[in-house]
């Protein structure tokens, strides 16, 4: 798939089609229909961002080491989806991207749109508490626009959560499961967590912003000691770093293929429940009003679990769940 | 009520409270600590405001006749209420108030911030259809954070439908009832709009934006002739004029009123049933899955309109509501 990139990104492709050999500047200008100045200007840009790339002036320049950063053009280089992440905005670093995102939808950014930045100096985690974003995680908001009704928006969690565990687990040695509503574990301890807002006439969806943060090639450093029994990373459960563009790629095919599938909810949920870290655990939940303790054993088609408290079978939207002892609402 | 005017805008206060009589420059300059090029400069604005003010070098300036327009200092003067409206932001023209409310909500502006336009170019009414609104209405929206579920913000129409119903009561000789979830009529025909908006997590509301549009001094010229046995405009009805600004006060304090009691929304629904045009009625609703015909009969608590289907008793969120055999879904 080389569709929508841009002439002068196409620099980049080019680069990684030539396997380490040399291209001629006049070659990429010709090819490109772009001046070497472009060209070169093009070249800096890249270096820039990261990437090796050797220049001679006489047969001009080849790729030594890619940068893995999420560049658009990376990203969409071997992107196999037809609207999730066909447009991509990047950032080095932002305050949020949910922030930027929920801006551009309301300024009428289509679906599928991707806002991606290498770090967040403010990642926002659900009602308002901090999520920390360091550079080597993948920090990503992407837009949708779902024709639903505000009170089924609640799966963009569900869709999401199912992506992330998914493509975890596919390029990864670890075995992450889900904690309902919105973490997803390895072991007992977090290792993404996603933030869903929306904007929404009180009938329908005017877009709902997905916000994905995967603790992916950093260390335990970045979080405070405190949390360290509550958080992980991937590479720090596996020692071995991941293609960051890859993991991205991977995750944009598996949110369009689960997004095909929003109003046939009950099969994403059922592909869901086999990741569920919660169903069958001891669970207290806590909302503003209580605090009760019981044992989830199911999730309900409208997306609520369902708790046994003593004899009775109650059903919660929301709410901080803990399992066993340990609490898992704080830390990222 | 003389609260946060700025010293520059109480030039306005000053010349009624002078009641028609002259006010020198330097008067005016030293009671506000402001240069009298400033004050120059804010009669200058007044004038292309619209209001009628003599001038004269040596005696000063004195106020003729007022605009009804609704400058912030306007509404301001008399407006008794601590939150709503004490923040105004205030267009001659804008696409769509809500539209503006919702930039300045996600840029953090506080709740009861108010936007009023003397007109809207592109007014939209709930989904995303057009919303007539020419000089001499009133386009009004509200900023609200009330901490609650997304699944509650339905309330804020209520609120609104309630306000502008007794406002429209208390000012003018009309009788207008509310039809359900937001419209006001006058006799059978719409004379009031409301859209709500919101920005939300899934668990808690971040913003509702309320808009409210109110055909009030205008003729039914402004409409397309076919919706001439749908909508009328209070003028059109009585033949006289209200104070815009004496109108979007009292609307105002409504509001504050009303939004005090969110949490016993048991009280405002009772309130609210006073006026409802539909409840009692043989209705038809229609939602994007079907259309039945009975009787509405009730509210429930939750804001659902009670219908008698047959010998069935059905819940309705939302749909059009079509009453007898004339349909009010379509016009402003």
């Amino acid at each position: 798939m080389r569709k929508n990139l841009g002439r002068r990104e196409k620099v980049l492709d080019l680069l990684y089609q030539a396997e380490g050999n040399y291209l001629s500047g006049e070659e990429l200008s010709n090819k490109l229909g772009v001046s070497r100045t472009t060209i070169w200007k093009y070249i800096k840009y890249l270096r820039e961002a990261g990437y090796h790339i050797d220049s001679s002036s006489k047969i001009g320049y080849r790729l030594i080491t890619p940068a893995d950063n999420l560049l658009p053009e990376e990203i969409k280089r071997n992107l196999n989806t037809d609207v999730i992440g066909q447009k991509i905005i990047y950032y080095k670093e932002i305050e949020s991207t949910n922030d930027a995102a929920k801006k551009l939808a309301q300024s009428g950014l289509k679906e599928g749109t991707i806002v991606v930045s290498e770090e967040q100096k403010k990642g926002k985690g659900r009602l308002g508490r901090e999520f920390c974003s360091p550079l080597g995680g993948i920090w990503i908001s992407c837009i949708l626009r779902p024709d639903i009704k505000p009170t089924l928006a609640t799966r963009a969690t569900y869709i999401a959560s199912l992506a992330i565990v998914k493509t975890i687990n596919k390029l990864s040695d670890v075995d992450a499961n889900i904690k309902w509503p919105n973490d997803i574990l390895v072991g007992d301890k977090k290792v993404s967590g996603i933030l869903t807002e929306m904007g929404a006439e009180l009938d329908r969806v005017d877009y709902l912003v997905v916000g994905m943060g995967i603790n992916l090639n950093f260390t335990l450093d970045s979080f405070d000691k405190s949390l360290h029994n509550k958080v992980t990373t991937i590479y720090h459960e596996t020692g071995k770093k991941i293609s960051r563009v890859k993991f991205v790629q991977v995750l944009l095919e598996e949110i369009e293929a689960i997004y095909q599938k929003l109003n046939d909810f009950e099969d994403i949920l059922e592909e869901w429940k086999e990741y569920s870290y919660t169903i069958g655990k001891k669970v207290q939940v806590e909302s503003s009003k209580e605090k009760v303790s019981g044992t989830a054993i199911d999730i309900a088609s409208d997306g609520a679990l369902i708790v046994k408290v003593g004899n009775e079978i109650r059903k919660f939207y929301s709410g901080e769940v803990s399992l066993g002892h340990s609490n898992f609402s704080s830390g990222n």
